[in-house]
């Protein structure tokens, strides 16, 4: 008896439970469809894009280009009618690449090969006459220290570690070879390196070097060497014929600068909540990009997706509960000083971040999010998978929100990432090819809708 | 004491169940995860799609391509060892598109614009010197229906209905528009129409005209009208210049040609199965393509796909217990020729075909497949989903297979289809930029490998 009514205990609130979340999800699915269908018939964000590639191009910190897209999305957000908009300083660090780089391999007797580089964010120039000397092929810094500094002295270090084709998700291969990048100069400049040559972070065979940040971290000025991104092409052919003839040398020239720091924004736009006014969701992604291509999906998707989310709401005459910023970050490429200029101002005030979402991976067809939340906040988040299913857009992880939005975490809210389909990603990423036509409009306006879904939802129901 | 039997015998059932579940769940997860592993790290179908879109090029039926492509089938199924491999006679029709087509619109007083057109395959030519006629703008067939023969005859129909964009697979969208194209020309010949342009079926703006089949029915020969795609931009610009004059002429010229039919090919090459050999799993994509581009993603794709998943088992050794064949289905594109010989050759020689895979949407990232089976094996099959969810090609729906495989039905079998990103397909789908440029390796070795996966579960376990 006791069993049959625990039973039927069970059953009833199944039953009303079902119910409950019956009628939620009802409504919920047709406000994520308007979403969805206004996103690809009435989007606005593919066109914003053509104009922040093609009108202003790339935009690094401290750039012209920079500066343009701050006026740009501060009319835009503007534009919308929300009930605030407004810069916020941020100090950011200037660097300049210079005139083109220049690099080949001198194998002797007047044969020279011409390779494709680019120097490394951050990167110190050569010499004025460039910097000529053999090379050290390694694969991490465990081999750097097995050579030693006697066999490292004087030459360049060529780090030749590929990014791992049989990871799926094409940012852990990114996670597990970018070091390379980042500390490779410090690290050979320890045992008396000239100058590094690193391999481009992508999969793909190809021509087209890939730039992006590195950090001499606290070595002295006057130990700091040049550092330089070399095409997976060029760095197959350096390899092939360092192995035919260890001998051979290697010459680049590259006049980059470290300019120090000047007077950036970001940019922000909000809706005020009707009735939590006080609980603040961000929807954000970085407006600087770096100085090759034009920064299409390296942040200019972010930004316009991002910017698309307020659009809608406002366009479907959504009154969100909560507060809902968009924020436009300046400098995640080389600093990442907008995002934590905009958290430390967040705490000055004592403002009451709850959610943050970042779109930072790509203008791809979007597969789902991954939250940075606590087991009971993400199993909550997680029963609204299936209001994404007809969109396929319903892998919900657990992980990291995204660089800009980090800064803002405690161990209350929730912070959460887009995650599109990363597998063409790391062909243009920090290239010249990172233009608008490597961008397809239908999918740019997918990720907006789900965006826009997610953040609908958390403002309806919050995190917790 | 009978509810707690029950209870407690339930819970020993699901107990043995999950245990059972699981050790098969590890070993096939193991072999999972090594068909990926080899496609992405030791593949061979890009290379292979590489030589098929360069060397050998577009493969429309009855061509000089299509001939070298049956060559290459063959030698490459030899290639991998297999248990046997053959030629099944098919003749197919040969349609040639002619010298290239030209067309414009007049707007009076010698001011004409240049559209872009491709003659629809099957469709006849034009006279010599081209037809000059006015325009009938339709959306569909009951508007032509609506504004009847007085005003239709002598003139060119129109066709300007475009795909759905606010339909999320891009498919469904494309199967509600794409009768203008095939029966366009067979419904405006009834009304006295002169000619027909269809609106290239894409969601994308440009300038590129989208060819495909279209059929005159049983339309007597001396009535059929000669059919052209417009670029979707030369659809919008006839549009509106219909609408600012509607006494504009269009002008188009093709001489394109149907030969009759001639003989060819499908390539197969099967593995025998060690303990049900009778038992036969096909997976297939279709040889031939349209003769704009080189039909790198429809269909070279799903070719070299099918031919990596044996190639897959092979290489790691696996010995299937069921025949499984790749079968490189010929004419898919105008006729279905190829598809419907296997499936009566099947018939005649009593062959027990259990299951069938195809691959004909496009070398995009695998999201999933789409199965024709009945709710049981649907239910059992979809069982399988935790297998591929690390892989993110966890959508399984029920649907249909594809269009070779279709004519092999029977209502105890089960067919499927590889269902990959749908969104950039139509971009570029029978078009001159459907070349391996627009293929991103990766993305066709996850679907190689998601199909060896399907294909590798249903060996160990069948259909029911």
């Amino acid at each position: 008896m006791k069993n049959q009514l625990l039973f039927t205990t069970v059953i009833c609130l199944l039953f009303n439970f079902s119910q409950a979340q019956q009628s939620d999800f009802e409504s919920d699915s047709i406000f994520l469809d308007k979403l969805f269908k206004t996103s690809l018939t009435n989007g606005k964000s593919y066109e914003w894009l053509s104009y922040m590639t093609n009108k202003i191009g790339s935009r690094l910190s401290g750039s012209l280009g920079a500066e343009r897209a701050v006026e740009w999305g501060k009319n835009t957000l503007q534009g919308l009618k929300l009930d605030k908009v407004w810069l916020q300083d941020v100090m950011v660090p200037k660097w300049v690449r210079g005139t083109s780089e220049f690099a080949y391999i001198d194998s002797g007797g007047g044969t020279t090969n011409v390779v494709p580089i680019a120097a490394l964010g951050g990167s110190v120039s050569t010499p004025p006459d460039g910097i000529k000397a053999r090379v050290v092929e390694v694969q991490n810094f465990e081999e750097l220290e097995k050579i030693g500094k006697d066999s490292i002295q004087g030459k360049i270090v060529f780090y030749n570690r590929p990014m791992k084709p049989d990871v799926i998700e094409t940012f852990s291969a990114y996670s597990g070879a970018v070091n390379q990048r980042t500390q490779g100069a410090a690290e050979a400049a320890k045992y008396g390196a000239v100058g590094v040559i690193v391999r481009s972070m992508t999969h793909s065979l190809s021509d087209v070097p890939h730039t992006g940040t590195m950090s001499y971290g606290a070595l002295a000025l006057n130990k700091r060497i040049p550092a330089a991104a070399i095409s997976t092409n060029g760095a197959e052919l350096l390899s092939a014929m360092c192995k035919l003839n260890p001998k051979i040398l290697f010459y680049f020239k590259q006049n980059s600068k470290n300019l120090g720091d000047v007077l950036s924004y970001n940019v922000i736009g909000e809706i005020k909540g009707s009735q939590f006014p006080n609980e603040i969701i961000v929807v954000g992604g970085h407006l600087d990009s770096w100085d090759l291509g034009d920064g299409a999906h390296d942040d200019g998707a972010g930004i316009v997706q991002s910017i698309e989310v307020l659009r809608l709401f406002k366009m479907l005459g959504y009154k969100p509960k909560r507060t809902i910023r968009a924020v436009l970050f300046m400098n995640e490429e080389n600093g990442l000083r907008g995002g934590k200029k905009y958290a430390e101002v967040a705490k000055q005030k004592d403002e009451n971040h709850i959610f943050g979402l970042e779109s930072d991976a790509g203008g791809f067809t979007p597969r789902g999010f991954s939250f940075a939340a606590t087991d009971s906040q993400f199993k909550r988040i997680s029963a609204w998978k299936p209001l994404f299913t007809p969109y396929l857009a319903d892998s919900f992880t657990k992980g990291g929100g995204g660089a800009d939005i980090g800064p803002l975490k405690t161990d209350k809210n929730v912070l959460a990432g887009l995650r599109p389909d990363s597998q063409r990603y790391f062909d243009i990423h920090h290239t010249a090819s990172d233009v608008i036509g490597a961008v397809n409009k239908r999918e740019l306006e997918l990720g907006a809708a789900a965006m826009a879904s997610l953040i609908y939802l958390i403002d309806q129901y919050g995190i917790n």
